[in-house]
Formats: C-alpha cells, sequence, structure tokens
C-alpha cells in the first residue's frame, strides 16, 4: 500500500478527532522500548455514542460501528503520541472488550469492526493478533472497549 | 528436562492439530524483538468441543479440559509459526477467560487445567505469569479462551 | 520525587506483606528483558478481604479500597523480584478486572484505587496506561483483580 494512512483515512472521510482524556488516572499511551502502550478506547467520541449491552440494545451490525469508534480513538491517541501514523511499523495485539448479555456469543463478529478498520487504513502493518470476549460490563456503559499494543520504527 | 517438547507431547499421546483458522479479522501470531503473542485460542479443537458456561453447562474438571484444548492450540499456533516448539525459551504470560456463571469462583483453577499442559509439555520453560477472569461470554460460545505471550530464541 | 518509594510506603503507614503466594499453577511475576509481569492480583490480603460485587455488595469507595489491594500486592511482588522498588523505573501497563453486576458503569472509577496509590508510591513512574472492565466473576470472589507490566532498569 503506497498510501499515507493519513490519505487512507481522507478517503474514508474520517478525521481523527482530538483523542478523547481519559475518564479516569491514567495516561492514554506510554512507550517502552519500540512498543506503544494504548489505553482501552471506549466506543464514545463526542456525540457519537455507543453505550449499552450487545444483545440487548445492540445488535452486531451497530456493535461493529462502535468497535470502529475505539478504532478511531486508538488511531487519535497514536497521532498525538507519535506525531505521524507512518511510524506505526505493526499493530501487534488488541484486546477487545465487548458490553454484553449472558447469551451474545458473536464479540469476536463485534471486534471486527475495530480490526477491519485497522487494517483498511494501514494496510498490512495493520494486521494484528487479537483476543475478544463478552464481559459483563464497561466503564461508563460503552458497549465496546479495546486495547492495543503497537510496534513503532 | 533432556525431552523435546516433541516428545512429551508423543508420550501423552497429544498430536497437534493443524491449527483452527482465526474465526475473525485478525492473524494467529505476530513476532515482536524475541516475543511472540498468540491470539486468543477457544476450547474447540474440530470434534472436540467445550462450549456453553461453567457453573451451568460444565463443572471445574469439565472445564480444565476445556483449557486443555485452549493450550493444545496455543502450541499447534507456536509449532506453526516457529516450525520447531524447542525454539520457545519461554511462556512468558497468559490471559485466561472462562465463560461462566455470576456466582462462579473457579477460574483459577479451570485456567489450571491449560497452565499444567503447558508445563507438562514443556517443563520449566512453561512456567509463566497469569491472570485468570470470569466473563460474561466468549465467541462461539466457548467455554474458555486463552490467550499467551511467549519468549522465542 | 526526590523520596524512595518505600519512604512513600512508611509515610502512608503501609507496610508491604509477604506477597501472597498464586492460587493456582502460576508463578507471580517474570522478566523477560526490562519488562517484568506481575500476575492477576487478587483484593485479598491476609484478613483484609474485598471479596463480592460491586453494584451488589460493594459501592464505589469499598471497591477503591480493594483494587488499592491489589496495588499493595503488586508492590509486595516487585519488592520480592527486584529486591529494591527503586529498580522500578515505570509502570507500563494495567488491566483491571472488576467483579460486578452487569448494570455497574463505574469500573474505572474502582480501578483507581489502584492507579492512585501506584501514583502516590511511585510518583511519576507510577503513571501508566491501563484498561478497566467489569466481569462476571473472579477467581475465590474477590472483588477485583489487577495485573501489571512494568519496565526495570
Amino acid at each position: 500500500m503506497a498510501e499515507t494512512a493519513e490519505a487512507r483515512l481522507a478517503a474514508l472521510g474520517v478525521v481523527l478527532p482530538e483523542p478523547p482524556a481519559p475518564a479516569a488516572s491514567y495516561i492514554p499511551t506510554l512507550a517502552v522500548g519500540t512498543l506503544v502502550f494504548v489505553s482501552g478506547q471506549v466506543s464514545i467520541l463526542g456525540e457519537e455514542k455507543y453505550v449499552g449491552k450487545l444483545g440487548r440494545e445492540h445488535g452486531v451490525e451497530d456493535g461493529q460501528k462502535a468497535a470502529r469508534i475505539s478504532a478511531i480513538n486508538i488511531l487519535a491517541q497514536l497521532k498525538v503520541a507519535l506525531g505521524d501514523l507512518e511510524k506505526v511499523k505493526r499493530i501487534v495485539k488488541l484486546t477487545g472488550f465487548v458490553n454484553c448479555t449472558p447469551d451474545f456469543t458473536e464479540a469476536h463478529r463485534v471486534i471486527n469492526g475495530c480490526s477491519d478498520f485497522l487494517i483498511e487504513v494501514l494496510g498490512e502493518r495493520g494486521k494484528h493478533t487479537r483476543s475478544a470476549v463478552g464481559v459483563a460490563t464497561l466503564p461508563l456503559g460503552a458497549a465496546v472497549e479495546v486495547e492495543a499494543i503497537v510496534e513503532v520504527g
């Protein structure tokens, strides 16, 4: 993929926001060696909010949109931390938490909304390892929360 | 332990399968420096499937068998990624997610089914740090999902 | 912060305990390169125990006290592993799991009880990335479990 991540974002009509401030006592990103850890990013971005549970308030498609917001927030945090998304060498690992009912079995399809967007924007550099799980609740009632480990260089 | 991991597996009568393809938009393993990240491996392996909840469909012993399948899937992924399990220097960290009812308090004993098997096969190299938690649901309704960080070299 | 972590702990009246032995088949800490992984530490410390669910047995303030116990256990494990808390260069990442009801939306405020204590003791070195999630259950019925990745050097 010759295009830059910024060019891909523009083509997709996505403007990275000022990234959300942490909701609590932590920092959004931290670099150690060539790894950058990104704190869990919830599916809330200004007016665009996905709160509530998969399997109750939301179906899989809504959940994928929620997970896409987590992806946008991850990229927004990386942009602030690195200055330039071209410094992202690889998305190494995502952990995706889905706020859902005890009978919901599609957490992996929901988190695809995050994974697919990162691959769309970053190409090969966006392909990552991952876990997806369904949890009892998330901070602020968010539908989705995704954290990331990123290789830079 | 002079024996190789492969010899231990053979002695235990375990044949590593073709590892399961990811159920969604991610890759099974990724190396960064001397660390290999292994995506969450669920308790499903061909015909052998543990789906459903601990504390409802399954008791602790069944859960341990489920966690052992996650361990076999982790080793199968590592074998494909590394070519040779002797390249595993250390299992560094496991995160074990147990699909369970809200009153189940034995997630740690369930995940022992994974931990004990890895130690049985890898000896000292298999001893790891770990978290075990009980979650609302897992992808495909799996009873157990375990992810791993592995040191190679 | 000129003061050592030990001096801060003393000023706070906190004596680090013999760290709890793992409740299952794992080890408490493992170093790989300059990173130390600390296994999930639950909110149980001798007689001081927080078991039960946030949103049912416990409110946010109790939860914060529970999370503070997880922080003390993390520091106790690091002290044993490193010999001296001054070797902690940075708390890199916490993952905080809160045992709670499906309607509880304050997992982030609960985990602040751990985050704030680490910052209180370690100053700038204590500032970390983080995810906080609400889970169905935790081992032994603990109210809180927190795992850590720490940079040393």
